[in-house]
């Protein structure tokens, strides 16, 4: 199975310019937000939300060329990520993301307001200047979800009412959304006909879904070290995901102990113990396969490529952080 | 001479009607936003802004009548200058502005950066749905301008080498930019003519500008109960404004105590005592009244309405904060 790294290989060079792209966006003149740009565009990351782009426009172009507005639209892509990454990062009061300092621990909070406000209106300036009022909506649409999504999973912190479906749509809110609409947008700068717009947005979506489950699942699965945060912090939040909400089912005893937040010695423990020990994880697994199973098979009318090779193997690859 | 509240009359149902929307639109569904909303849109404020958007509206249109997507424009218009205050007075560490405490000391820089992003991100969103391309131009520059603004006079603290032109055009993108680029998009709305769109951000611009020397020239002449902060309190911040590089024009002295940050005992009521005794109060005066002057100029073309008297009016009302 190969790595997400070696799947983006055929964008390897396009990504290349993308950062230093981003570097000079975003770091010029201001040597504070040049730190922090350096810090958020050199450490680590995958760059997979631009790499998807920059793949799905080689492999909708006849001549399996990039244009520069699909560059700029993947440079958007990774702007908005960053930014809200940055703000939740103060919202959570996170001081580390895969096992980096954030903006707001490794400088101050004021830092990160100003440096995601930036970022954000830097998107939000590119993307009228791609002239194209649908790429427009989708993207401002992103923006809105994210916003919400970080809202609604505040509000719904320990609450074992909430069903499966509260569930998905934060998970498309605040990581799907931005999938699903950057790969539509991808497909409407090469005008392409809406049914395979619908297409590259149901591959965007369904991956998107795909990766957080695979994510909550790990919450439950990993060690600190790979997770590059502590272990099943998402709990410990209050945050319910899949493993937690299909281990309620279950096991009603569950709900007892995060109703009372987890609040007394040893809930924390009782609680991963029957996360851990019966169909939950397996039932959350599966849930994933389905996704990813989607998602590949919305792609399946694009032409051969090494692009498209690429993408139609990005489910299995996300699935295979399981393993 | 009338108050800002008397010369918004023409528009008072279309602002009650606005308050409305925006409450209902940020408020619902979360309780903490909605009581970061009722404090936003209840609290003071004089809506100056969409005021000024939803007058253009009217006396631009031969019927005199304010459509919808003025409506949405005057709301969007106000959205994004609340969402930028909530997130200055986080970057700045304000805890009042006008008398009122700001949302991060009423409840927590938290709910402030997620009140701000979600106020940026409707703004965004509805920006989009005007369905006109040099309408989000016009409004995504402004929340360019506004980073680009905050940015710039965090870096310029204390620094005497910044010219005139410096804080001109600080001044443009954290107060002018707005009100130009929305006075421009309401006739952008209206389709008017390319002269006329003109003189309409010509109007917004050399208000906003005078706005903002009157406002500076208060932090100097003001008691703390008329400004709702204390007095002197840019100064001490560091930001030098049009009082305080007039003054260091006619006293050297002034910018040796500035580049020691006014870190000595007495340093700040030296300085406030060369600022205030010689003619940098006078010669800023005499900027605002230019920039006033040259802002009802840019409208003398507007047919005869309530509306344009209340408008050729407005500049006038600004500077009579000063007496």
């Amino acid at each position: 199975m190969p790595s997400v790294a070696q799947l983006l290989q055929p964008v390897e060079a396009d990504l290349e310019i993308l950062l230093g792209n981003l570097r000079s966006l975003i770091g010029a003149g201001h040597p504070i937000l040049h730190a922090a740009a350096e810090h958020l565009f050199t450490a680590g990351g995958k760059r997979l939300r631009p790499g998807i782009v920059l793949m799905i426009a080689r492999a909708i172009d006849p001549a399996g060329t990039v244009s520069d507005r699909h560059r700029r639209l993947a440079e958007i892509t990774e702007m908005i990520h960053t930014a809200s990454l940055v703000h939740d990062d103060v919202v959570d009061g996170a001081s580390t993301r895969r096992g980096v300092d954030t903006v707001h621990s490794r400088f101050n909070s004021r830092v990160a307001v100003l440096a995601g406000d930036f970022l954000f209106a830097q998107a939000s300036w590119h993307l009228a200047n791609l002239d194209n009022l649908e790429v427009v909506k989708l993207l401002s649409r992103v923006i809105m979800d994210l916003a919400e999504g970080e809202i609604r999973q505040g509000l719904n912190r320990f609450d074992t009412g909430q069903g499966f479906q509260a569930y998905l749509e934060k998970s498309y809110w605040k990581t799907a959304s931005l999938v699903a609409n950057s790969a539509r947008a991808a497909g409407v700068l090469s005008s392409l006909p809406l049914q395979r717009l619908d297409g590259l947005a149901r591959f965007g979506k369904q991956l998107g879904l795909a990766f957080q489950v695979v994510d909550d699942i790990l919450d439950f699965t990993g060690s600190d070290k790979q997770l590059g945060k502590p272990a099943a912090s998402d709990l410990a939040s209050g945050y319910l995901t899949a493993p937690v909400l299909y281990a309620m089912e279950e096991n009603p005893a569950l709900a007892g102990l995060i109703e009372r937040e987890l609040s007394e010695c040893g809930d924390l423990e009782q609680a991963l113990q029957i996360v851990r020990s019966g169909d939950a994880i397996p039932r959350s697994r599966s849930l994933a396969e389905r996704f990813a199973g989607e998602a590949a098979e919305a792609l399946h009318w694009l032409s051969p490529s090494a692009e498209r090779d690429a993408l139609l193997g990005l489910p299995e690859v996300v699935l295979s952080r399981l393993h």
